[in-house]
Parts: structure tokens; C-alpha cells; sequence
């Protein structure tokens, strides 16, 4: 099976390019205390996931839903899902899976602490948990300091609970341009989150996971005394919008689609819509045509400008590259894997959706 | 089961509500001559399509996939690809479905005419064409009057093909808020379908289906001397974004969600995100909450801004009003049908995404 053979649309990795950032990002870790827990719900895809853990470096898995940390349970027996979760049914399903693997969870309120601890006890497991910060994103969490100890007090003693720490996500700053404002605005979240940390232990309580940063941080925050990993994810297969930060990591992913329609020269059609590729980030480019501009992504189509001399015609194929990697695979069932225009795997991305347990 | 037992984040569907809409837009074509043909795209969902089909008026399904019409195939037997279709495999996909159903296809080039001639004569099967004309939305088709004409000659006495007449969708105009503004444009782009049917008459090329129009659209595009039938989709479940026309239907669709996370007395966080409901024409709205905002919608959580008053507490739930329902259906494997809080089923999204056959 080759490229030309794949039903479109379809998303298509570049298996080469994905190897070589998942062994750069691994590299980097190597020989730092800061390890990386790589994010799955960029990707949703068991065998990336499995090829990320095989590089080395990583301390686990990082999911943001019991649905992700019960499938991503099929390739790590560490998994921290850095989220809250409060719905009675779901705290139950964190629970039985706590029976299989160690399992690390966010909590913000007494509420969340209180119910997963009632799930755990009603299973007779253990579920360790980590106080999530507010570091600036706006979002979950609490704020860093005293607020956050005193819920970290409430944590202990809880039965079924084990307080292991405190985690952030810088998300509002990962994705800043401009390098020194970037790392400025990550440094400021990440000390936020280190001084909350030292103050968990001046009390006694314990701080051993100091877990945030992202692909667009993993160089600063890995960097800043006291955090012990990080939850990048989009490295693996990145996106144009991660792309603008001139970081190390190649564009690995993309969205095949066939030419429908050449209606006048100057313009083109193609059957990859924003049902097989999200504009939440802006449009997406195409790949290897600096001279052609997305002009519109419909329910089943790009309208794409090109110049009128191109040689473009129906039936031929293009290739977009996402602005946003993590909801774009969350259109799909499946990732065909590249090697050249051969197709060497066809991989499912088994956490897609909201699939019910 | 009761809307309480519904994991979150899911697509609810008010089931009286969607009968009511289904109900008053047969209705109104019950009179006419102009008929429906429901787009299968707003929602993927064969029961909901089989609602449509039941209530009358309608001449078949329209669906803008080749993978949509195979599922849709199970509650018709007529159906109209209102899209182009060339590549191979999939032209053989459509000669296949050919054989169990009425199926019609829109055409903008000689190569896709073509390609699905190939395709018909190699399964000995005849599908019937409609030239896709540009009525304004510079999408996919080509000029309405001697361009459509011409192509039409062409797909005259192709083996495997039978001309039928033509279609246009005046996307660009289906959506302005403005009744009158709408009206016009709507009317400048059917009478251009119109009038390219008449030229077809008078050079002996069968015109017998005229086919455009969508649910902004319908009471325009139908009052059109010459247009058979409509094309629209959104009015059983409708979105924000046509809640704004002031048309006769009512939100039947949301998307539940628990909060998780009430960080400070003016926020709330519910497990509801863009990778649960789409962002492209908007943010949704709270369903029954005036006073409350969505501030941002990341992919796993809608950040809510609310009174600091509000009693909403962690472990509460939300329901958001999609802005643009069908690629929020397409996140979804499934809806659940509600009368009341009452669960009275769970109806399968059986052509989300792109499944191969």
C-alpha cells in the first residue's frame, strides 16, 4: 500500500520525521533530574505513545480523561491525568483502573478530593493525587500559596488518597512567539508552582511531583529548580502553530486530500474540510506550496488559491499541515503510517471521542 | 436511565423538540411541488434521518460523502452525493451503491464525468449526474449558463451516466442575518440555477431536478419558479448560528457537560471543550444561563464566566448550545435521545468521520 492508495481524507505521519522528534525530545531529557511525561491526548494513538515511552526519559504518561488514562493504560502502567475529575461514575473508573496501574490525578476542590477518595476506598485502591495550581492560564486550579496548601492539607489523611505534589499548566504562555516573552511568561508560572511546592514541604507535606510545561516550555520549565517533569506532547508530530516558535521539532503530520475540483485557475478544491482538520488555530497550510493559501475550510472542503499557472488538477492530491495537531486527530479513527510514500502501519487512535467504558 | 447518568462530555438531543421541527418543515413543503431531501450531513444519524424520511415531503437524502450516502442507504433508498467524487476507488464505491439505490452525484468537470462513467459501466449500473453549478459561494461547480450547459452536452451519452438536471448551494448566502439582505441573495443565486436549467430545456438536455437551498434558505429557495427541491439539514437540531435568522425552529441539540472546576466565584469550568463541540462559527451559548459567558473553549473545557452569586457548585451540570451543529455531531459516536430527563435512546452517529468501506 502507498500514499496513493489511502482513501481520503486521511491522516497521513511521516513516521521518519515523528522518530527523529520523539528521539530529540528524549535526548534532552537524558541526563536532566527533570524527566518528561508525554502527553497523549495530543495524539490519542496507543503505538505513538508506545514509541515516545521506548525513547527513554519519561516518567509515564500524562492523559486529560479517564477515557485516554483507560486506553493509554495498554502501553504505561504509570498515568497521571492532569485534570479533574468529579462525576461520581467516573471517579469509580479511575478507581478500578488504580487496580492495574499507578494512577495520578488532579484536584482543585474538597468536592474532588472527597469523591475520589470515596471511589477508592469503595475499591480498596490507592490514587495518588496532585494539587493543580492556577499558574496563570485561568482555568482549573487553585491559587498557588497558601490556598493550595491548605488544600493540600485537606488531601491528607483522606482514605484511599496519597498526596504526592502539585502540578500547572502554563498553557496561556507555551504558545507566546516572541522567545523572551515566552520564556518570561513560563518562568513566572513555573516559580509560582516551584515556591508552592517548598512551601508544601516547609508544612510537611509532600511535594515530590512538580509536574507542568508543555512543548512550547519543555526548555525553560524543565530548567527552573524543582520540577520534576514535563507534559509535552505536540512534539511528537507537531503543528504550524507550534511550528512558528522555531523550536527543533519537524512537522510529522498531515492532512491528505484528493482534488475535487478546479473550477477556475486560480482556485482549487480539495475534499479535507474541517471535519478532517480544525480551524481553531487558523487555517492550515499546504504542505510544499508556499504559493498556495487555504481560503476557507468548509465542512468537507479547503477552498485553496493557487496560482493560475499550476499544473494542479482534479483527481491529484495535497496535503495540509494542521494548525492545531490535538483536535485534528480527535477527527479521525486512524493514522496511516508513512515511511517515504510507503504505507508501514495503519495505527488507531483508540482514544478518540468519547467513547464509554 | 436519566439525563443524571449520561457520562459527559455527549451530544443530548430534546426529542419532542426535533419532532416539532422535523413535523414543521414537512409541513410546509407537504403543499408544494418543491420537495425535501434532508442533508444527512447536519447529524450522521440514520434514526434521526429516518424521523426526516418519515414525516414526508421529502424525495430522498441529500449527503456531501461517499461514506455518508453507504450508511445512509439504510433509511433510503434515493440519494443525491450533493459533491463531487473522483477519485477512483471512491467512483467504484458509488457504482457499488448504485446497485441498491437510486444514487445521484454531482458533477463539475469531464474528469469526474468521466471517472464515475468508468465506474458504472464496470459494475453495469447507472448513476444519475447533476452538473454542480457555482451560484456564489466560489466553492466547487462551474458557471451557470454556457459552462454548465457545455459540461451537460458532455455528460450526454456517456455510458454508465444519466443527466438529470442541476444543482448549486448558495452557501455564501444561507447564513445572513438579515431577512432582506438574505432574501436577495439568495434569490440572485437560484435564479441563476433557474435560468441554466432553462437553457438546458432549450438545447434538449433533461433539467428535471433543480436542487439547492439549506435551512436558511428553505422558504426562499423553494418559493423559486423551477427549484424541485431542497437541500437543508441543520432545522431538525438546529445552532446558534441559525437560531439568530429567526426562523420557526427550535434548539433540539446540546452538548452536556459536568462542572469540575469553580476556582473563583466568577468562573466555572465544565469537561465540555472544542474537542466536544466546535468553535467555527462561534462559541456556544449556556443553555438557560443569559448570565453566563463562555470565555474560552479549550479542548477539554469550556472556561465559563458566571455571576459570583450563582449557586453552580463542582460536580453540577451544564448544557451549551453548539454554535454550528454539524461538525459538533461529528465529534460524537452517539446521541442521546432525551424526553425529558428522561434517556428514551441512544442513537449511534453511525457516519462520523471517515470510515472506510
Amino acid at each position: 500500500m502507498t500514499i496513493s492508495d489511502i482513501p481520503t481524507p486521511a491522516l497521513i505521519a511521516d513516521v521518519p520525521t515523528m522518530e527523529r522528534n520523539i528521539s530529540l525530545m528524549s535526548g534532552y531529557f537524558a541526563s536532566r533530574s527533570c524527566k518528561l511525561r508525554p502527553h497523549f491526548k495530543a495524539h490519542k494513538t496507543p503505538e505513538i505513545a508506545r514509541r515516545q515511552l521506548a525513547a527513554g526519559s519519561c516518567t509515564g504518561l500524562t492523559c486529560a480523561t479517564i477515557g485516554e488514562a483507560e486506553i493509554a493504560a495498554s502501553v504505561s502502567k504509570n498515568i497521571l491525568i492532569a485534570n479533574e475529575i468529579v462525576d461520581l461514575d467516573k471517579c469509580r473508573r479511575a478507581a478500578a483502573l488504580a487496580r492495574t496501574v499507578a494512577l495520578t490525578v488532579a484536584v482543585d476542590s474538597v468536592v474532588g478530593l472527597e469523591r475520589l477518595s470515596a471511589a477508592a476506598m469503595e475499591a480498596g485502591v490507592t490514587i495518588d493525587v496532585l494539587i493543580d495550581l492556577n499558574v496563570g492560564q485561568n482555568r482549573c486550579g487553585v491559587t498557588p500559596g497558601d490556598e493550595a496548601v491548605a488544600l493540600g492539607r485537606a488531601a491528607l489523611g483522606r482514605p484511599g488518597l496519597r498526596l504526592r505534589g502539585v502540578m500547572g499548566y502554563e498553557g496561556h504562555a507555551v504558545g507566546i512567539h516572541d522567545r523572551a516573552e515566552r520564556e518570561a511568561a513560563v518562568r513566572r508560572s513555573m516559580n509560582l508552582m516551584a515556591s508552592t511546592a517548598k512551601a508544601f514541604a516547609a508544612v510537611g507535606l509532600t511535594a515530590d511531583v512538580v509536574s507542568g510545561g508543555g512543548t512550547g516550555s519543555y526548555d525553560i520549565s524543565s530548567q527552573i529548580e524543582g520540577i520534576t517533569e514535563i507534559q509535552a506532547g505536540s512534539y511528537a508530530l507537531m503543528d504550524s502553530d507550534y511550528g512558528c516558535l522555531g523550536m527543533p521539532f519537524e512537522q510529522a503530520l498531515f492532512v491528505l486530500g484528493t482534488v475535487v475540483s478546479r473550477p477556475v485557475p486560480e482556485r482549487c478544491v480539495i475534499d479535507a474540510g474541517h471535519k478532517a482538520c480544525t480551524k481553531d488555530h487558523g487555517h492550515p497550510s499546504v504542505k510544499g506550496m508556499k504559493e498556495a493559501t487555504v481560503l476557507a475550510l468548509n465542512d468537507e472542503h479547503a477552498i485553496i488559491a493557487i496560482p493560475p499557472t499550476s499544473v494542479i488538477k482534479v483527481g491529484d492530491r495535497l496535503a495540509l499541515v494542521p494548525s492545531h495537531i490535538d483536535p485534528t486527530m480527535n477527527l479521525h479513527d486512524r493514522v496511516y503510517a508513512l515511511n517515504g510514500h510507503h504505507v508501514v502501519g495503519v495505527w488507531p487512535i483508540a482514544a478518540r471521542g468519547y467513547g464509554v467504558a
